[in-house]
């Protein structure tokens, strides 16, 4: 109770702890992103001129050259390229699938999963064998699996409100699939698309062999949501149908790649460091504007919004354009590797990397009483409609800088359409809608500009349970 | 200071106004909705086989068929269709326009705003007066304005956060401005389309002539965006230059037509009525897949959702789906008009006219103890993201049904995109996600189940300020 006692006072200190200056100052910051924002015009040239952005890839190098670019417009104090080496996959020819049942054939839409093996050069022919999770294979045993194709068809839980928690329970299908698969002797896996949609587009994403011999890789590919219900629904029919897959991917060696950084350097505090990022690579099936040009644009939008509404930091900002979040997550700890070794104090990260989509609010990885403080800014995000401040997941390329002393953050925007484009064709351009794109950045230098002004006090769990 | 006390204490009872079943009623009211919804397949039907639903039409009527058969389907108490007659205006042929200067000819994209008077049989041609606003027209005298073209170029404010509002502060150019220009002899009207992008659609939407003679009547036409800009640009360069449209639509004498009413008869008080509606009618650019198919699906989905979710209510409940509220408004008078007539108590009407996006929760048009005892509630909602509920404007349809005893409310889902598609041909079914419209059904529904159970008070304001 005295614990409880005391941050109900601490509260009530916080909810004082911003001023009428700061409305007006949130104020200029989403009027300037609503009327004079960057973020899609960037977001049209990465998506439409660049396009579709895969590690390793020559328009992950063209990415890298025009937001270095593009920050050096920004009269930042510094910009640079920390160097990085990335792994390089490549799909290689359009992917071929069918299934034959009674000698007719059915086409259906796949598409390799990324750092998949390929196919032999004529094909895989084999019967299927359905599961719902590939924990399911352990049951079956080699007998039932040895010389199938493994088709892995777990649905997102449509119930569950945050579409993440959804992706989040089938992911390991993908990721892990293939790997188990032929521990059983499966001669490759169809993994079932992790979309919110019932669609043709199949979903591609990372996965991994793990510990397996390079002899015993199988090829891995996923299939869009209405050709698992097709081919789920034909199997009921005809045990005995055969699936056909074709992939001719890929793995080079690793290549010289950059993260893209800009500061703004502070003026009381210059050696303590707040950063904000996306990450530059993506998938390479649509033109990644929602997974993660958004986050990119918008947290180059976030320097320059500071500076067009006349907010000069007292700690430094620096925006990180990630490289290597999809496949590999080099990027995110070389980043972290390179501040530890400097010893750079970063005492704030936000991420933006859940698409472009109407911000919600932010989640937060970091201790009760840091969070308490960060909601007590809650009032001046009513406005705009933002209202969501709880703990939670903050995103991948910062969780390396994870420690003590630092608040982690992830915008949250909201999720229903995210997996309807996530790693597929359709995540383009023209889904991402400009105002919604706007307030997200807004809504980012809003909770950047309080932090640097506040700062975050560095009181760790530990502290907190002996108070 | 009493008041507020009151007011607090009062709070503090409602605060528990609730229980934990409802927790539960609202979790499967909202899995139910998720995954085995209605909504998206009716407005499948509504959008791709009937399409655009203006009143009067052949595919209104379609409408009204097939949304009383699908409401037969429910097993619901009653089904019926309420006489009403409506206006008929058509479109004619696509509409055509240009501007010539110098010699060069530029098309541009327009459509007749609904009601408007055609054009003479071969078009108009005349120079062109800007205007950011119907109001300077009374500065600029008929000196300038006579024989010429009135443009009015006031585009919605982007800075605004509720798109709504940006809306609001320029509906009546696209409304008034060709009756304003008229008087000054204008011998047309060009509006710049009330849309929040920058693009080719022209949007239309209702325009009245008010009490002006039917001879000094001058066609009005709404101007997309793009084209809204290039020929302010044009005007800049050469003041001169020359607008041409040509329109045929026209106004017929008024039609029978119906809405459609269904409803759960309540099991303890069946003569209190709680409705929710949406409108059937449409403009006909698009499908009217979000303004207004979303809000009659969702209305019809809230009952069939209390069956399937268990829940039999104390109360009679309506789903009232209204024709003719683009332009007449005649459906909505015509239910308030019945309801007085039969001395029908209503307790509460929510109408969604909003669009079928994520909704955010509802805005409130009663008193401030009705709010603060529905405000209550709002805890149960926070799982669902809903987080909105705030005094404001209810729904065009329900309005009329306005007394002290009954709450209206308007479901607010996110309003960035909304403004997209408004009145256009891209009002289209592939613009609306499946979740959206559902978690949108399901908050409707919750809410009903809540005010069913629990009821409003019927304090009024005035009350409110004696105690």
């Amino acid at each position: 109770m005295k614990i409880k006692l005391f941050t109900i006072l601490l509260l009530g200190f916080f909810a004082f702890n911003y001023s009428q200056t700061d409305e007006a100052v949130l104020k200029t910051v989403y009027k300037t992103s609503l009327t004079n924002g960057k973020s899609y015009e960037w977001l049209d040239y990465l998506s439409n001129t660049i396009g579709g952005r895969l590690s390793g890839s020559t328009n992950a190098e063209l990415a890298v050259q025009y937001t270095k670019k593009e920050l050096e417009k920004l009269g930042l104090d510094k910009v640079w390229l920390q160097p990085v080496m990335v792994p390089k996959w490549v799909r290689g020819e359009k992917e071929m699938a069918y299934f034959e049942s009674s000698g007719s054939i059915n086409k259906v839409n796949i598409c390799a999963l990324g750092g998949s093996v390929a196919t032999p050069e004529k094909g895989v022919k084999a019967q299927v064998i359905e599961v719902a999770t590939y924990k399911d294979l352990e049951k079956l045993g080699k007998e039932k699996v040895q010389g199938k194709i493994v088709f892995i068809n777990k649905a997102l839980q449509p119930e569950l409100i945050n579409t993440f928690e959804a992706y989040g329970g089938c992911s390991s299908e993908r990721y892990r699939g293939a790997a188990e698969a032929a521990k059983f002797g499966a001669v490759g896996t169809v993994v079932r698309s992790l979309s919110s949609r019932q669609d043709d587009y199949p979903h591609t994403g990372s996965m991994s062999y793990g510990d397996l011999p390079v002899a015993q890789r199988i090829p891995s590919a996923a299939i869009s949501t209405n050709d698992a219900v097709k081919l789920s629904e034909a199997l009921k029919k005809d045990k005995n149908l055969e699936f056909f897959f074709e992939m001719s991917c890929q793995k080079f060696d690793d290549v010289q790649s950059y993260n893209v950084i800009g500061e703004i350097t502070g003026s009381e505090f210059p050696n303590e460091y707040i950063i904000v990022g996306g990450h530059l690579d993506s998938w390479d099936l649509g033109d990644g504007a929602h997974d993660d040009g958004a986050g990119v644009v918008q947290s180059m939008d976030v320097l320059r919004l500071l500076k067009e509404s006349g907010i000069k930091p007292k700690r430094s900002i620096r925006v990180v354009l990630f490289m290597n979040e999809e496949n590999g997550l080099r990027g995110g700890r070389k980043y972290a590797e390179v501040a530890n070794e400097k010893d750079e104090k970063h005492i704030f990260a936000l991420e933006s990397d859940s698409g472009g989509f109407t911000p919600r609010g932010f989640s937060f990885d970091c201790s009760e009483l840091m969070l308490s403080k960060i909601q007590a800014w809650k009032p001046l995000f009513k406005p705009y409609l933002i209202h969501y401040f709880e703990k939670g997941y903050s995103g991948a390329d910062i969780g390396p800088l994870k420690n003590n002393d630092i608040v982690l953050a992830g915008l949250r925007p909201d999720s229903q359409r995210y997996f309807d484009h996530h790693h597929a064709a359709n995540d383009t351009f023209e889904h991402v809608n400009k105002r919604e794109l706007e307030l997200g950045a807004a809504t980012m230098t809003a909770l950047v500009f309080l932090v640097d002004k506040y700062g975050v006090e560095t009181i760790t769990n530990e502290q907190e349970i002996k108070d």
